[in-house]
């Protein structure tokens, strides 16, 4: 046995099944033993961005990290936007990153770098092998790492030599602890401040807590509180629709938000942070909740929120279910065809547990309000700000659960940073229809351009918004990367086209050209 | 004045006139401040990789930088392949990375990240600004590190405030050290080791040394002492073709490296480093000179190699000059569809100092090979190994010349990392042909894995290096941005299609499918 071939084992001891890959030559060793290992799976991407968004998309469907495969520093760098993501989402993500030989690293030669420090920003355990003989061992610490609540990116650089030398054992996985329970003082903290008789709220976040289940939960203390529910804007994941109690999203612009939070007493945090602007704004606040608000934290996000929320409950004795929206679909729409006649021709064909894998900026907006009464679903939004994961979130979530109908929304400013995922929807045949919110420019930017206070755009500065010139086809796009495509100028035509996606198999994806 | 009127007009003043840019919301100042520098041409780009290779590919033609405008560490993340490449190419960049305002940072929004440490791996030179008063100051600070010889990455980190605030004064531009001159002490070395009877030769590196000029004073040395003349595999810039003196190219493989090596008594390196593998292979060598080989250091790749040039062939009187390869144009070639008809072919129409921007892996050897008596021509390879850089040099190269031909020789695996400078090309009327070697698989991995002595590849090791299911249409995605594309399965088809493309101005594709 090799290194190689004792770190894929390690990898599958600890539970990992599957691996989003764009290897190079460092690797081969690593690719070479993948067939030693039939449980693991592995995906081929060409661009390590949509390797890493899709063990992001990966974690969030399963609660456990995906391993990538990348090439040195170079590779591990192309990778580390949607690894910012990953992080902001608290999803476990187990990278290896080939290397040089440790005695070849001396000779500076042309791939060369400093990987451990690319590494470093974007990861919360970064660890270079050393040998062979250790280099399983090392794969077990990665995953264990990487389980550590909510969910962790872990990075373990592969020297080449540590790969192809001799190694003896399997490392077994490692014991990974349970989220943290917290403590009576906070319950009873909690219970105080929703009781006192002045203005609350709860703001949630992670996995479990944004469940049905743990929605139900919230629900109950809402109905017998009055306190408001909340939710970030852009969560990593949250189900919604008919039977789910919904709360509601904080708006995105930060004088919006204060405005949303400015007779809050009192905020419950259950894995949240406080809301703060997304960005400043000259002369606007940067913190959005005001002066006098009481901030405690129930549970911080390495904490177990779901307990937390059932502990309250229970001090509470809230044990009366709140309003959940019932299904209602739209009518078919007419008319004017923008995110939110579009929402509704989705809502009517959503099949039940779809995921939404949302990147739409500036239109997702109106059609997540389209889906409120939809059937249940799972929403995964951008959670770092660095559009372009849209798609390869899709592409994990369709590995993930590849029963569920899996609908991608993103601008086309977005989907343009990581298009290649595309291919490995097709090439691994994922059932994701994606659809492009076709403005055809950098929608978001013209709105900020006004809202920072910035000159009064001229003629080059507007230029930096737009995408018209020339527009992108994108049915022409993503037929090249052998996925079946249709574009859609009317509401009619989306929502023939849509329904033909949705009873089809297989991915496709319509360009909705909204001007 | 605004700081980003104080930094563009400051950074104009500083000689930089082109910014390849990708913004985002804390960036809208410095948009909004374009339209009062109106010797600042914007280029805007789909992903920040483009920008960051655009900018490379400006430097090789023009020896000085262009500027890049990136989005918070995310961004820069995104570019951070192609500064790599740049790094090692001794390309001069400067990057302009917007972040949150300095107030901001506490509040660890979505998009926060340690911003100085994802540029310090990719940066000689990283600074934040602290204010807009100085943020001038930093520019032409910015762009005198960049200017620093061979040629730097600089790295200025612009918090929101930092643009927003007051600033007063435009910075004058700082001087720029010339390259250091090279002593009269390492002169008569190199003559000593080049006369004294043993086996000698020269290894060069850097624009001036590998241009035309420079070559002919390496000519004349060998004429005189019978020195080899040497260039890198990947060199990042050397004039080629009819009329210039060619060295010989080192070759890729360790092991045919070290044979190649294996006579030399000593060898002269001007800009250049020792000759190393390029990668590590289990038992075989990472150093590939002969134990016994002195190694003489004349010009270090920050001095002044071609004057080191000159001062030796004075010291040597060699005054001769040496042969150069006539123009010869090949015959039209028939028959086997190949790298090297397909180098003949374009070789018969390439017009006088055209640009070759190579990403061609294991296939642009031989399309040097058969450009090697065509008209005059400049050459820049894949410099640092992360392949993506081809298409995004290739604009860079065009809007630095416009007045040359580009063609952009690219794999198809390569060519998958940043695709979208095909939709720059577009905007900008790019004059690029941009030739993809359509073999559909990572050709150079499936070399790799027998030469590192991996298992026998299985079925799951082979699915790694494939790119034939679902084969990329080229000529789709091409079309999908913009760009005029055809396919070529024959060499008659290649041949009629290559000379089209010449003949015409601005972009096209030629997806030359060599199975």
């Amino acid at each position: 046995m090799n290194g190689a071939q004792s770190l894929v084992k390690s990898l599958v001891a600890s539970g990992i099944d599957t691996c989003f890959a764009n290897p190079g030559t460092s690797e081969m060793h690593f690719v070479g033993a993948l067939d030693s290992a039939p449980e693991l799976r592995a995906v081929l991407c060409l661009f390590e961005g949509v390797a890493t968004g899709a063990a992001d998309g990966f974690a969030r469907m399963t609660g456990r990290p995906a391993a990538t495969l990348l090439h040195l520093g170079a590779g591990l760098a192309n990778g580390a936007s949607n690894l910012h993501n990953a992080r902001r989402a608290g999803s476990a993500v187990v990278n290896v990153v080939g290397d040089h030989a440790t005695y070849h690293q001396q000779y500076d030669a042309p791939l060369a770098s400093d990987v451990a420090g690319i590494a470093r920003p974007f990861s919360h355990w970064v660890h270079s092998g050393t040998s062979s003989k250790t280099i399983g061992g090392d794969a077990a610490r990665a995953v264990q790492a990487a389980r550590e609540a909510p969910g962790r990116i872990a990075t373990l650089i592969l020297p080449a030599d540590t790969a192809w030398g001799e190694a003896d054992v399997t490392a077994p996985a490692l014991p990974v602890a349970p989220p943290a329970p917290v403590s009576a003082e906070a319950v009873a903290l909690a219970r105080e401040l929703l009781t006192n008789g002045g203005k609350s709220a709860i703001l949630m976040r992670g996995h479990a807590v944004l469940s049905a289940e743990g929605l139900e939960l919230a629900g109950r203390i809402r109905r017998k509180t009055g306190a408001k529910l909340l939710c970030d804007t852009f969560a990593p994941r949250i189900e919604r629709g008919a039977g789910v109690v919904a709360p509601e999203r904080l708006p995105y612009f930060a004088e919006m938000l204060t405005d949303f939070l400015a007779e809050l007493d009192s905020i419950v945090l259950v894995g949240a942070q406080p809301p703060v602007g997304f960005f400043a704004y000259p002369g606007k606040p940067s913190w959005c909740l005001p002066e006098h608000c009481r901030i405690h934290y129930l549970a911080q996000p390495h904490e177990d929120g779901a307990s937390a929320l059932a502990a309250l409950a229970d001090a509470l004795g809230a044990s009366e279910a709140d309003e959940r929206p019932a299904l209602a679909l739209p009518q078919a729409p007419e008319g004017k065809f923008n995110a939110f006649t579009l929402g509704q021709a989705l809502a009517r064909v959503l099949p039940e547990h779809a995921v939404l894998s949302d990147d739409g900026a500036t239109s997702s907006g109106p059609v997540l309000a389209a889906l409120a009464s939809a059937p249940h679903h799972v929403h995964m939004a951008l959670t770092g700000g660095s559009i372009g994961q849209g798609l390869p979130v899709a592409v994990g979530a369709a590995v993930a659960a590849p029963d569920r109908k899996v609908v991608c929304i993103t601008g086309d400013g977005a989907g343009l940073y990581m298009p290649q995922a595309l291919w490995t929807m097709a090439r691994e045949q994922l059932d994701v229809v994606t659809i492009v919110f076709a403005n055809r420019e950098y929608k978001i930017l013209s709105v900020e351009m006004m809202r920072v206070g910035a000159e009064q755009p001229g003629p080059k500065a507007k230029a930096m918004f737009d995408l018209n010139d020339p527009y992108v086809d994108w049915v022409s796009l993503a037929n090249g990367f052998g996925v079946p495509a249709a574009r859609a100028e009317t509401i009619e035509e989306f929502s023939a086209q849509i329904e033909v996606a949705m009873a089809a198999k297989g991915p496709r994806l319509i360009e909705a050209v909204l001007l």
